[in-house]
């Protein structure tokens, strides 16, 4: 069952260029910066009233990421919602019998140690779209 | 000051083709649907844990969200990120002021009688953002 939304990602080409927006415009406290090596991102953690601003910045011209902001010319942007739930697996497995495709059938780490699963933005209206919960 | 995320905006071809995947696979619900003239948009909103999900559908062919939906092959996707604040014309003045571009240079109404505001996503690393507080 979702709780809340965890975290808004929106990926950056460089995290230090796109840091002073957070903290200098919006006023956002910079909580940690974190490398995932096994998605081949760096993300930075904004706190908002409980929500995280998670920004994405590739560490290889083959993260995801990098595709991402190839596709979108070069430019940041929005990149997926994520929903905290007590169980990822069951909220996969739920999803999809009721016909939603997934790109991670089985949870995986992510950021924080937690524990993630996307499912297909083609089943979602195009947003792309993790669940989540700590490990 | 910003005090917590508003909403995140994801545009829609259809609210009543969309509503299905997050009434039924993401288990949340529909709270009202809510038609903003002046914006050329339907929107429906879904409360997560105090933060909205607002699904925008436009109105008319030259809706920004339709053309915004064109730009996206017509597939639907994330579309902006709200920050509740207490002052939405202080937001903006203050943003102006250090360089940020501004789509509105003062608040205009949105749904549910909000103050708002958006920046230029040129400004904000490719994110389109958006500053409100309830009127």
């Amino acid at each position: 069952m979702i709780k809340k939304i965890d975290h808004i990602a929106i990926a950056v080409p460089s995290i230090e260029e796109a840091r002073s927006y957070y903290e200098n415009v919006l006023g956002l406290k910079l909580d940690h910066i974190e490398e995932v090596a096994e998605q081949k991102v760096k993300t930075a953690f904004f706190d908002v009233g409980g929500v995280w601003i998670e920004l994405l910045e590739p560490t290889t011209p083959d993260s995801t990421v990098a595709k991402w902001l190839e596709n979108n010319k070069g430019k940041g942007g929005l990149h997926h919602i994520a929903y905290e739930s007590d169980n990822v697996a069951a909220e996969l497995s739920a999803a999809e019998s009721k016909g939603v495709a997934l790109i991670d059938k089985a949870p995986r780490k992510g950021a924080g140690n937690m524990n993630i699963g996307f499912l297909h933005p083609k089943s979602t209206g195009g947003a792309l779209t993790e669940f989540c919960s700590p490990a």
